[in-house]
Parts: C-alpha cells; structure tokens; sequence
C-alpha cells in the first residue's frame, strides 16, 4: 500500500522534497502540492506529477486521500502545522526549525506526547548524510577512543542582505547543534559566541564562533560563515583520545587546467546533501510504515534542544559573555 | 502505470538488481525473481516483495504479467534470453557482457534491428556514474581542449583462482573498453596487450597492460589488475590538449591513525557504482515509459563493440603483438 | 668571511642546529658546542665536526673566537644566556621561550634596547615555514580579502607525563600565538581558554581550546592537544572575506594498502618544519653578515608578546573566563 | 679543506647549480663560472659571490685552483667536457644526458674505466628526490610486494616550437628512463613508442606514449608531454603484488575560491625537484671528500642505459614496433 504524501510548501525545499518523493521513494505518492501561492503550488504538482495543488494546509492536512504530511512552509508555520498533523493522527517530516522559539517547540512536544505517539520527524538530514554516519560509527566503534573536541565549519556563498549574527544563531547554525549532538550522543551546558570586529557586517555579513560545552565532556566549536563567497563548504573533525575522523564531501572529480590541481565546491547546499535527503526521506517513509520511528531520526526533543542552544547563543552574543544552560533530562517518550 | 520487471538470475548483480527496483525506483514493480536455483529466486523474491519466484527464465520473459526484464544470469545466457525479450516485444535491461562473441552479439544485432524498436539496454552502468560524466563534460564543453589520451585502471582485491590474463580481457576490461568509448566518442583501431613477466600467475593472476589507438586520434590505455590486494580501485584521467580531469571515488571521511591519513576503499565495485546502477536502472526506466532509449545508455551495438575490441585484445596477448581492426561504421539504427 | 658560531645545549633542539650549521650553512663554522654534560657536548661536536666542546655557556660566550651563539638550553637559561650575548655583543638566535615569564623577557628588551642593535633573533621558527609564508602571502596579496578567522590546531603523538593544561599553553602554544599574530599583523586583546571535561589528565594530558581577540578585528581560535596519539600534526586555516587558505605539510609519497589509502604523519615536529629551521637559520647568518634583521624574524619583542598572551591564557584556564589584554604599542626600536 | 668548484655553463640549470654551491653546500666553494658569454659567466658569478669567470671550459677544467667541475653546459659539449676531467683527473658532475649517443656514452665510460676511478657522476636528481626514494624503500622493505607495474607522468606546460617526439624521448624521457630503471634495480629489454593521431604537432607538440618491458619483469609505461599547459607535473606509481606508492609532489598551501578547492602547480621543474638537486649536490661533494661514490648516484653506465632506451624509443617511433634491446651485463666497474 502507497502512502500518500502532502508537501506543504513549494518554495525550494518544498520543491526538492517533491521530486524525491516523486523520484525517488517508491512505495510513496505525491498526492498533494500545498503552497500559498496557487501558480507555484500548481508549477511543483505538474513537473513531478501529484495529483492535486492545493493553497491551503490545514485542508491539504485534512484531506482523507492524503496519509502523511511533508512540512516544508515558512519556519513561523512550523508549529502550527505539526500540531495540526498531529491533531489529524497524521505523520509529519517537518523541515528544520520546529519552532522559532523553545516555548513553541515545547508546545509541539507536550501536543505529541499527550497524542502518545512519534511520527513527528525533523528533518536535520545530515544524521542521515554517510559522512556524519561515519564519523559517529569511529566513535561508538572504539576506534578513536572518546571524544575530546569536535571541530563543526558552516560556510556559504552568500547571506541575504541584512544577514545578521543573531539569524546565523538562530538559522544556520541549528544543523550544527543537532549534528555535533547527534554524533556526540549529549547535551550542551554552555555557549560562548565570538564575533571578528573589523568586518563591516553590510559587506561580510556577519560570521560568528562558538564554543559549546557538554554534559558529557568534549567540547565543540562552529564558526558559522554564510558570507564565506568561496563556496558552500560543511566540514567537521571529530578528535578522539587516539584519532580523529573527517567528512570527505563527495566531488566527482578532480581537474588540472592554468596551473592549479583543483576540485569544485557546489554553490548551494542540495548537491552537497543530496543523499542525506532522500536516505532521510526514505527513513520517514519506512517508519510510516513499520509504525516504528528510525532511530537515529530527528524528534521534536530534538528540534527543542536546537532552538534551547540557539537562544542561549543568542544571550551569549549580545550580552558577550558564556551563557551557561541547565543539565536536560530527555523524557522517556523520547528516549 | 507501474513497469512490472522480471529480474532474471539472482546472483550478486541480480540481487542488487532487486534491490535497486524494489527500493529506489518509483514506478516499478519487483514482479517476478528468477533463478535456476528454487531457493535463491525465493530467497531474493522474499527479502525484496517481488509478487512470485520461478526457475525459468524463458516462462519468465513470456508472463503476461511482466512488463520488462532484467537479465542478470550467467554470460552465456545473455544473448539467448535478450533474443527472447526481443521475439516477446519486452525491453530489457542486460548485464555485460551482450555475449562472449561478437557473432553472438551481432545475432541479437540483427534481431534487434530487425524487430525495429531499441528497447535494448546494456549494463555498462559507468556511463550514468557522475565523475564519467563530469570527465565527458570537460570533453564536450572543451574545458580542456581535444582529447589526447586517456589512462584507465581497473584494480579488484582478488580475482577467482585460476583467473588467466585473457579473463582479464574478456571478463574485466569490457568496462574500461565501453568508459573510454563512451567518454570519447570514437572507436577503437588497434590494440597492444602487455604482461608483466616476473609474476608467477598462480600467486597474483594475470595483470595486463594495454595500449588501444582510436579512429579520431587520442590514445587509450588500461591496466587490467584483479589481484591488486589493497582494495577496489577505478581510476581514469583523461588528457586534453589544455588541461585534464580524473575521476574522484566516492569517499565519505578521512581518518588519522596510527601516524597515518588515510581514506578507506571498498572491497568491491558496489560502493563504487551504487550511484551510477541507481541512475542507470531509473534510466532504463525513463526509457520504458517514454520509449525513448537514453541517450547515454549502452546499446547491443556497444555491447558488440566492447566484445570486438576484447577478440583483438585476446588475440594480441596470445601474438604478442599489435593488432588492428578495420574501422567500423556505426548502423543508422544505433546513432 | 666565516662565521663561527657556539651552540648553547646539546638536547634535541642543540643538535639539530648544530647539524644545520656544519652541514645546510655555507659560511657558517660550527666552533663550539656547549653542554652541562660534557659527553654529550663532546658527542655532538664529533657528530658534525665541531672545533670544541665545552660546558660553561658563559665561557661559550665570551670566546674571542666565537662570533655569534646559538641558544639551545634550557628555558629557564634563555633569558640570562640572551643577556650575556648582548653584553658581549654578540648575535644570538635563541630558542623559544626568550622567557618563561613577561618580567624577564622585558629585561632582556631593555637590555637589547639599551645596547643599541636587534642581533637577537628568536627561535619562531614556523615563520620561515614555506606553507606560512603561502599563507601570509595570500593576505598581503589581497588573494582572500581581509582576514576574518584563523584556525589553528597543534597536535603531538604524546606528552611527557603529567603535563598540564598550563603546559600546553605556555610551552606549545607560543609557536601558535606568534605564527598567528605573524600572518595577521596584529595583536591580541582577550583570551578565553576551554578544556573538555571528560577526560582524565593522567590518560590523555590536558587538551586546550583558546578563542583569541585581536586588535585588528580576526578571531584566533587553537586547539592544543598534546597526546593526539596519531601523529604530529599541525594545521592552520586562515578564512578571508572572499577565500581561505591552508597549511599543507609536506608529504613525499602516497600508499595504496589493505583497504587504505594513505599519507604518513610524522611521529615529531622535526620532519615537518626542518625547511622552516634550515631557511631561519640561513636569513639569521645573513643578518650577521650584513647586520640587517631580517624583517620576517621573530625579535625578542615578538617573545615578550607570546609570553603575554601565555599568561593571560594561564589565567583564563585558572579562572574560567576571558581575560582581556590592554592594547599594545610595538616599541619603535622593534619596528 | 674546501672543495673548489667550477660550473661549466651558465644558462638555467649552471646558474641553479651556482647558487646552491654558493648558498646550501658548506664545504664547497664557487670558484668559477665559465660560460661561452662572458657576461653571462660574469653576471653568475657576481650573483653567486664567485672567485672567477671564464669563457673556456678546457682551461676551467685545468686550473690548479679547481678541484672538481659540474658540467651543465649544452648537451653535445657534455662528453667531451667529461673526457677532458677524466684526464685531469678532476671529479665532475654532468648533467644529463651524458652524450646525444650511445656510442660518445661509451667512450666516456671506456676512459673512466681506464682511468680507474669512479668520478663521474650524473645529474639524474630525481634518485635524491625523497618521493622517488620512498617509492624505492616500498619496494626494498617489502611493503607492496614484488613490483608489477610502473606508471610514469611527465608533463611540461609548453615545449619549444617544431619540438618533436624523437625530442621527447631523447630529451625529455630519460629522467624517467633512469628513474623507473633506478627504482626497479634492473634494465630494459623492449620498448613500444605510441602517439595520439589527432593532434597537429604545431599546436600540442609531440605527446608520446612508452610501454617498456624490463629484465627482472615489471612493465614500466611513460607518458612524455610537453605541451600539457596546465603545469609541471611529474606523477609516477608502482604497483606491487599488494599495495602500490605514488609520488607526492611537495605543495605548500590549499586555497578556497571561486568555487575551487586547488592546489597550485610549479611552472618549471626547479620547485618541484628543489631538494633532489640539493641532496644530489650534497651527496656528490661528500663523495668526493670521502673518494666513496654514493650508491645511489647515477655513473657514466647509468647514462648510457638511458641513451640506448632512447635510441630504441626512436627507432620504435620511426618504425612504428616494438624494438627489442639485447640482455646487458653491467660491468663490474659500475657495480
């Protein structure tokens, strides 16, 4: 039996998330488009052939013909629509951030556990990217004995104007939260954010470093650099007592031409992360099926511990100083 | 409407094979499993939903309820059961090679042909692998001026026992032989094969060494190594008259250990290829749908080029000398 | 005109320079080597040829025929041996630290100002390194636009035992606060030093994590971690507002084994900058001769700096927080 | 005691000669640059702090005030310079190629031999280049097993107009005639001369491609190209029975921009074989203090075993076959 999948949201992830439903999942229909925008919602249903383009989610969630639902609107709709999927006993893969804020985000947990049951997914893909994969096996295989320091590089080409420290916080750097915490298996009890002083944030945007604390010891560091113009580059190392491990971003080729051996970034993130997409896509799926939630998915839990750091790092920039955040205990319904 | 496939052997290929179509190919069907062995059709057919398994093969390609085949069995049986699919009007998919011989190959050549419809497409998966296609790339879009010469090797951990250098030819290189057709657009004139002579065959199998001049001008030459120990290996750099481009394996992180850097090989080509079978199978797929073959697919007259160039090869290494073959022209029925 | 040229200490660093001098330095003659222990100053003046051996530094020193000393000894030794040379008007290249504490390495700036002449040449050696100078390079030559951050990690196969977090910032880090406070031209204004909490100092040492503020605006963020266990390994990534640029160390051969592909590291730092030792040594005999600093030479202010900004790190590790360093003016005589 | 030295040829290599004499050889001294124009030798030698400059390579070669002479005049006037130190009974080192012939090879070798005296040494460098000296250790340690195969890469970024193939082996080829040879320890019995078609010799020059078959049984192939464009680059790989080495060219710094990740490649091969030539004139200086040739250094025999493969290489060219040479016996001299 097919699971029938609304995508909400036709904007570029929107947009990706169809095709891979379309194109790469099968055992999944694309049975909705749902975008505020008619011509565009229309434009994503013809080019992967769902069979329906809607403008309104809380219809597109309610429809009966519709089993599963791809959250992939504006960050502030996040929520609300999560609730509602809930509400409707429906499953949802919900794009990052779960909420913008840790009050809505426990919202979102408190509407899930009281319905007992997890379909809700985020979707910090990289858990599904195989380099992250490895790099976590290093560790829990014992080959690089316990963790020390882990070493997190977000760059893109180019912000939008206006980007500030705060949105590099708050939007870029979430993937790196949940990554570290997910290879790292802990939870974060400070932040320390640094920003260089002699860049005119108008032309370089506005770079941040951090330094997170953990509950169970190493530390981890992110410079987030969305106006890093080079490329779009993600790297990570994670230093062990005896080793340490890389992510090899995968580059199909390797070019020799006006004296330089060289390689090519991608301009954007979607080449970089193709495969953890759909290995995630393909995750959901299976876990809508088996009614079993993948274990190394995302929850909710999860997306509230991105935002909880996120507004710590927040304090720690504008007040500059190391923000210090309680011990959490995940709950059982998340463990 | 679904494309309801018949996986004919269920080998490693034809398991992969399964695999890929139960898994990553929306809009196909794992109909039927086929195998001379009871037990691993149903063994294969149970772990990947196909509707049924049966033993033979020709019953398989007449089922009223299969659409397409994909012909995964012994070398041997390539070429009569891709004559079967031809005679029952159903595309198929075949492993390479098309047959040991190339009068085998032109028999299918001419059933084809005849029939009128190219409905055949042949495995030679390196064609959809994307640092091929990056390296045709740099051809096409004269990032590196004309083509001048093209260096392949092809490195497996061990091969069977008793594996001779004529295997290598025959059984190995067709690879090499369609990548670098296929990259260059042109055909092969002459063939040197080479053999290292200090190496006791028993021990290291029989590597081979060959040189292949073109009919448009660039050189090509292969290493042919199936006992090189160390792991699973394809390289090709192409040379142009500005600049050059080689291959980059997929590789998901990097390691220090042990006072080394290291990044790790597979033990076979499926890690290597995953990406370019995925690709390749959705092509042929496309190409049901559609009835459009692929562009870039190999075709039974590739196939028959690969098993006339390996003849020459065959025969070189008993001679030991430099054979030439007439130029060909290809039918209009496969440009 | 040869210079001769007394070697103070004959551990590891004394030998390595007295083999430079006899065997990489035209021009220069090895005359004495001096050591507490007088079979191990007799040792390495036998190894490479040296006129005589003796034990007394100060006696070194004052030799009619010696012209310039080498500082070698033990740190504690530096300063009181700088000292000596500069009362006797003599050059002296010395080791790092020029002091363990900023006290002492102001007397010996007062000393050297009082007397008129820069001939004292400190041991910070990696600014002769090729890799730095690419780097530097990158910045002068507007290549990567203005510096933004700079990362930088030291890594050693193992610590003597019972070393310390306050080790690893006053004995290794220095290399790392003047390499950096190099390329940048700058200087630092605050400290903030992070430890991982997990790990038990008598197994894995005492990694650090310092984020560095500077007066020209670039983050400054080093990781030493003395008991890496892998290898030697030093990096350093220099990120500008348009590109970034990276350390690479010099590696000779590539190996293909068991699964692995891999580079070695060395198990010290002496493979690693023995071009940087051999290129300082050689710009220091040339100051000699022509009695001209050279300008990329660390001066015994570039010392002091690196002994502050230790003592500010040993504070910040001590109390847990940042600790800002008033701005400095770089005396006119060492400009 | 200083050895004198007298550089016979003050174009590019005589002029790096000079200034490593000069600047990295403690224990030499430049005594003379001689050079058929005056100003020329007159402008080395000033640069190099050299005694003298003559016109006359004779006379250099008889002053009483020279006790060794490096012969990197052109290439026809190399043997009979080497003749007339043989009967001076001066050391040399020559550049290659020792003579155009393998008949002038000879009458070099029967004086030397008469003379008694193995003085000669040949300027193969690349046997002191630390990446060809691991590939050999590979093989001397047992680290890959027997050698199988030897991949070599010679690419130049632009060869003089009207160049030809015969000049790219007689010219080009014989650094990697000597070095595969000198790795390998053996000789070679037959080479195959290849070329791309395609390719108006104008514009690309004369790319050539060799397959060698050698005494002991590894085969070696070259790839010489001397219009590559893109940069000196010389790759080489040998391939064991169970792993295989390559060379590492030394590359200082990785730059990010623009979308590429690169490395940069030297123009001209000084950068690349920088610290082959130093080591090479090192060994050659200790050899003639010590009256010990270094093992490792080329003789007049190893020179005219890479002029008789390349006169092989042409007649193959010219013939288009496979020219065999006859089993050599190295004479005990050279042993």
């Amino acid at each position: 039996m097919s699971i029938r999948i609304a995508v909400l949201g036709a904007g570029i992830m929107g947009t990706d998330h169809a095709r891979i439903i379309a194109r790469d999942l099968p055992g999944a229909v694309l049975q909705l488009v749902c975008d505020a925008s008619p011509d565009r919602a229309r434009g994503v249903a013809n080019a992967f052939g769902a069979v329906d383009a809607i403008t309104d989610p809380l219809a597109a969630i309610a429809r009966p013909d519709v089993d599963a639902v791809l959250i992939a609107s504006p960050d502030e709709t996040h929520a609300p629509l999560a609730l509602a999927a809930i509400a409707a006993g429906k499953p949802a893969l919900c794009e990052k951030p779960l909420a913008p804020s840790t009050a809505d985000c426990l919202k979102v947990i408190e509407s899930e556990t009281k319905n007992g049951r997890r379909f809700l997914q985020l979707g910090f893909m990289r858990r599904f990217d195989p380099s992250y994969g490895e790099m976590k096996s290093a560790l829990t295989g014992r080959l690089i004995g316990k963790a020390v320091m882990m070493h997190n590089i977000h760059r893109n080409v180019e912000a939008p104007a206006n980007f500030t420290g705060q949105m590099a916080i708050t939007n870029s750097a979430p993937h790196e939260f949940d990554a570290a915490r997910f290879v790292l298996d802990t939870d974060y009890t400070a932040i320390s954010v640094f920003q260089p002083e002699n860049i005119e944030t108008t032309r370089i945007g506005a770079p941040v470093f951090m330094v997170l604390e953990t509950a169970s010891g190493p530390l981890v560091n992110i410079e987030i650099n969305n106006n890093a113009t080079y490329g779009y580059d993600v790297r990570s190392e994670l230093v062990g007592e005896t080793g340490a491990v890389q992510l090899a971003a995968p580059t199909p080729a390797r070019f020799d031409l006006a004296l330089q051996s060289f390689q090519r970034y991608p301009a954007d993130w979607r080449p970089r992360f193709a495969e953890a997409y759909r290995l995630q896509n393909r995750a959901w799926l299976d876990a809508i099926r088996t009614a079993m939630p993948s274990p190394i998915a995302a929850t909710a839990w999860d997306g509230y511990c991105a935002a909880r750091i996120a507004e710590a790092g927040v304090l720690s920039l504008a007040e500059k100083r190391r923000v210090t955040l309680p011990r959490l205990e995940t709950p059982s319904f998340y463990r």
